[in-house]
C-alpha cells in the first residue's frame, strides 16, 4: 500500500483496502463471451437480421475464444468467463474447455437481455434459465453475475439477492470490491473494457482505437491501480480481442502488467469470497447515498 | 511577457494582460465536484434511474475527491472546488476537508441544473438555495459561480449580477480574465476540461481518450498559455480524474507544468480579485459585440 | 504456422488453416472503386444533391485510382478492384488500365446499392446489370462479389449462389476463407478498411484518423495475422487513400508488411480458388449457428 | 515533379499539374475569419441564443485573429482571409490590419449562410451584400469566394459565375486548381481544415484532437502534396487555432513545412490567376461526370 491511498484526512477519506496477506492489489481477467447474442436481443423485434453483424460476432465462438483460452494457458492466468445461457447451449465444447482450464464460469443473461428493458419477474425467469443452461453445460453452482451492457435496476438487484447470487460484477462505484445493498460488488470499469474501444458495427460513428493505444493505456491503468491498492477488472470480448493484432497486443499487455509486485491475479469469485470473508456489510464501504 | 503577445498592430490588437508583479501568466486548478447530480438532474422526469450511471458517478465523492485532495496537498497547490448544494449537504466531511486545505469553495447549482432549462426566477431560487447549502457546510461567503454544463443565458447573467456574485467562471471569450456586462469572467476552456475527454456513459458513441494523451496536451497548452501571458483554467471531475491512472497522469502533468517560470498558481477568486483591482469595466476587454 | 494457432484444445478449437505449399498466411489488396456512387444511391430520393460531397468523391476516379495503380505497379502487387457497374461505364480507361495491370475486377453493385434496402429480385437484376457493365468494359467473367457497405441478407445470399458467383467478400466470420451456405467467403475486416478511419463528409461527427496512426496499426495487424496463419484483407477507396499523404503512408505500410516471410500476396479470386480446391463445404469451417 | 505524378498510364491518368517556373507544388494559408456568425445563422430561428457558444466564438475576433496576423508577419507568409460581411462591418480594425499586411480578403457570405438552405436569388443578394461590406471595410474587388460550411449547389454556382467571382475555394475534386463549369476551383481538403479536429461546442460527441497530433499530420500531408506536385490548402479559424497551444503548434508546423524545396507559398487569388493563365477551360481537368 503506498502513501497515495492514505491521504491523511481521517474524518472522511476511505481507508486503504485490505487484500490477502502479501498482496497489495488485485487483477481479474474477465471474458464476456457473448457471440451474436447482443445483436439477436437488440434486433429481436426487427423484421430482418443482417448477416454482416451476425457473422462479425460469430468470429467470437468460432475463433476468438480459442485464441484467448490458449493465451491464458500460455500465461497461466485464471479468468472468469461470463457466458449467456444460449451461448453455453450452442458451444458446449468451449464451455468444457473453459472448465478444464480451471477458469470460472458465471452468468450473463440468457440472450444478453438488457435489464432496464425487463420487469423484475422477467429478470428472475432469465436468471433461472441462464443458471440451468450453465449447469447443463458443466459449470459449478452457485454463480456470480454480470449484467449485459453493465446496466442495473433496483428491481433486478433485489432478484439477484434473493436468487442467492454470490456477487455482481457490473457497477463502478469503487475500484475495489464493496458491499452494496446486500450483495458484494466486484466492480468493472469502462476504461478497461475492450468493447468501447474496439466495437465497430453498422451505424457506428467512430473508428476503432488501435490496439497498441488501448493496451498501452491498460498497462498504465493496471500499474496505477497497483499503486493505489485497488482492483483492475480487465474485460475482453472474443469477437473483438480475439482478432489477431488485438490478441497479440493483449498478450503483451498481460506480460508487462503481470510483472507487478504484489498483484493478486484471481477470478472474480475469488475476489468476492475474499471480500465476503474480510468485510462485513456493516462496514458500509458502498452505500446508495448521493 | 513574450513578443507573441505584442503583435505590433496597435490599432486593434489586444494589449498584453497585466498580472501581479513578478508574474507573467496564471493557472487555476478547478474541481467540478458534482458526483451523480448531473445525471439526477437530467433524468429528473424519467421513470427509471439506472444504477450503472449512478454508481459510476458516486465514485467521485467516495474515492476520487479524496485522491485529488491528497494530490493537492502533496503538491501544495491551492484549488477552487465548484460544489452543487446537494453534494455539500450529502458530503459535509469532504467540504470540511476542502476548507481545511485552504481551497476555495464556489457555487455550481443545487442539483447541477442547466441554466438554459430554467427561468430567471428559478435561477435566482437555485442561487439562494445553493449559497445556503454551502454556507451551512462551512464555506465562506460571498461565492464565485460556475454554471453547470458551462452554459449561460442573459437572464441568468442578470441574476448573478444582482445576487452579488463576485465572478463567473463558465465562458470562453478570452484566455485571461475579462469584464462582461457587469461581472468579472474567469474563463474556462473546453480543451482543459477533463470531462470531454474522459466521460463515457451509456449512449456515448466514443471511447475515452487515454490520460497520457490528454495530459501531454495539457502540458503543451499550459506552456503555450504561459508564453502568451494568459490564464490556464484546468478543470477536473473527481469521478473521472480520480480514477487511478488519470490521477497519476494528472499529478505528473502538474509537476511538469508547475515548473513554469513566472506562472501564478492561484484560486479563481484570487484571479478575479486581481482583475477587479487592476482593470475597470470601462477598459472593456470583453464586450457583447459580434 | 506458429504455436498460437494450435492452442491444444483438440475437442473444439479450429484447426490451423492450410495455405498453398510454402505459404503460411495470405494478404489481399482490395480497392473499392466506388467514386460518387454511394452518395448518389443514398440521396436518390432527395430533392437536392450537394456538389461538395459529389466533388469530394470524384477525386477517386479523377486522381486517386491512378495513384493507386501506379503504386501497385511500383510494388508489383496484384490487387482486386470492386467496381460498381456505373463506374465501369463512366471510366472505361481506368478499367482497361486495371485489366492491363493484371488485377482482378469484381462486382460491387451497379450504383453501390445497399442490399438490405432491396428485394431479392432487385438484387438479381442489379447483379445482371453490373455483370454486363463490367463485361462491356473488358473484365473477364465469372466475377467475385463484394456487397456495398459490407452488409448481406439471406435473400441476397441465395441470389449470389444461383447467379454463379465464385466467391463473396463482404463478411467477417473468420480471418481466413470459409464456406458459408454454399458460397466461399473471402472475409473482410473493419479494422483493415480505410473508409471507417478516413471518411469525413457533411454530418460526420468525428475527424479522420491520421494516416500514420492507421497504417501503423495495419502493419501490426498484418504481422499478427501472419503469425496466426490467417488472411489479411486490406481495403482502400481511391477518393480516400488516393489523397497524397495517405498514399505515401499506404505505400510505406505495404513495403513494411510486404517483407513478411511466407505471406502470399494474391487476388481475392486466387484465394477463393485455393479454398475451393483445398476444402469441401462439408468441412464446415463456417456455419450459421449461434 | 516526382515520378509518383507520372504513373505511366497515358490513356487515362491525369497529367502532372504545371506550376509557375521553378515551382513544383503550392501551399496556401487560408483563414476562415467567421467569429460567432455560424452560430448566429444556425440559431437564427431559435428563441434563445446561448452565451457559452457565442463567447467561445468571440475569442476569434478578440484574440485569435491578432495572434494569427502576428504569426504570418513573423514568418512572412501571405494568406487569404475569408470574411463574412457582418464580421467585416463589426471589426474594421482587423480588416485594415489584414489589408496592410498584404493579405487577400475574399467573400464568405454575410452571416455565414449555408448555401443549401438558400434559393439562388437569396445567394445573389447575399453575394451583393457581402461584397459591399468588404469593399466598405477597405478590401479590393473583385473577390474570390469560399462557401460557408464548404457546401455548394448548382444554382449557387451559377450565381457565382454571373456575379464575376474570380475563383471558388469550397470543393475537393482535385488536389490542384481546376476548371469546373465555368469557374476556377482552388480546392480545399477536410484533412487540412482545423475545425473538424478542434471544434467542440455543446452537443458535440467527440473531444478535440490534440494540436500536436493534427499538426504532425499536416506536416506529412504538405510534404506528400509537395511530392505529388499538388496544392496544399491549409484552413484555420481564429476562434480555434488562435488558442495558445494550437497557435504554437501551427507556427511550428509552418516552419517545418515551409522548408519544402520548390513549394510556392501564395494567396488563393494568386493560385487562381496562375491557373486561369496557364489552362483553358477546354483542358477539362474537372468535369461533372460520374
Amino acid at each position: 500500500m503506498t502513501s497515495e491511498a492514505r491521504p491523511g484526512h481521517p474524518d472522511g477519506a476511505p481507508p486503504a483496502y485490505e487484500w490477502p496477506a502479501g498482496k497489495s492489489a488485485a487483477a481479474v481477467v474477465s471474458v464476456d463471451f457473448d457471440g451474436p447474442t447482443p445483436y439477436l436481443w437488440a434486433s429481436r423485434n426487427s423484421p430482418k437480421q443482417l448477416m454482416g453483424e451476425l457473422e462479425q460476432r460469430r468470429f467470437g465462438p468460432r475463433q476468438g475464444v480459442w485464441r484467448i483460452l490458449a493465451l491464458l494457458e500460455r500465461l497461466q492466468i485464471p479468468a472468469t468467463f461470463y457466458v449467456p445461457g444460449a451461448i453455453a447451449e450452442a458451444h458446449p465444447a468451449a464451455v468444457r474447455t473453459i472448465v478444464a482450464g480451471g477458469h470460472e464460469i458465471a452468468m450473463h443473461g440468457y440472450l444478453h437481455e438488457r435489464l432496464d428493458d425487463l420487469t423484475p419477474d422477467e429478470v428472475g425467469d432469465i436468471l433461472d434459465r441462464s443458471m440451468q443452461a450453465l449447469a447443463a453445460a458443466g459449470a459449478a453452482p452457485p454463480f456470480g453475475y454480470r449484467s449485459p451492457s453493465w446496466e442495473m435496476t433496483p428491481g433486478a438487484w433485489e432478484k439477484l439477492r434473493t436468487a442467492g447470487v454470490r456477487y455482481d460484477s457490473s457497477l463502478m462505484g469503487h475500484d475495489h470490491p464493496y458491499w452494496l445493498d446486500g450483495l458484494v460488488e466486484v466492480p468493472v470499469q469502462w476504461q478497461l473494457d475492450d468493447a468501447i474501444f474496439y466495437r465497430y458495427v453498422h451505424g457506428s460513428t467512430r473508428a476503432p482505437v488501435p490496439a497498441s493505444v488501448v493496451m498501452d493505456d491498460w498497462v498504465r491503468e493496471v500499474d496505477a491501480i497497483g499503486r493505489f491498492g485497488g482492483l483492475a477488472m480487465l474485460t475482453v470480448h472474443p469477437w473483438l480481442s480475439g482478432r489477431a493484432g488485438r490478441l497479440v497486443a493483449f498478450e503483451e499487455m498481460l506480460r508487462r502488467a503481470g510483472d507487478h509486485d504484489g498483484m493478486w491475479w484471481a477470478t472474480a469469485a475469488e475476489v468476492a469470497d475474499h471480500h465476503r470473508g474480510r468485510y462485513q456489510e456493516s462496514d458500509g464501504s458502498g452505500t446508495t447515498e448521493l
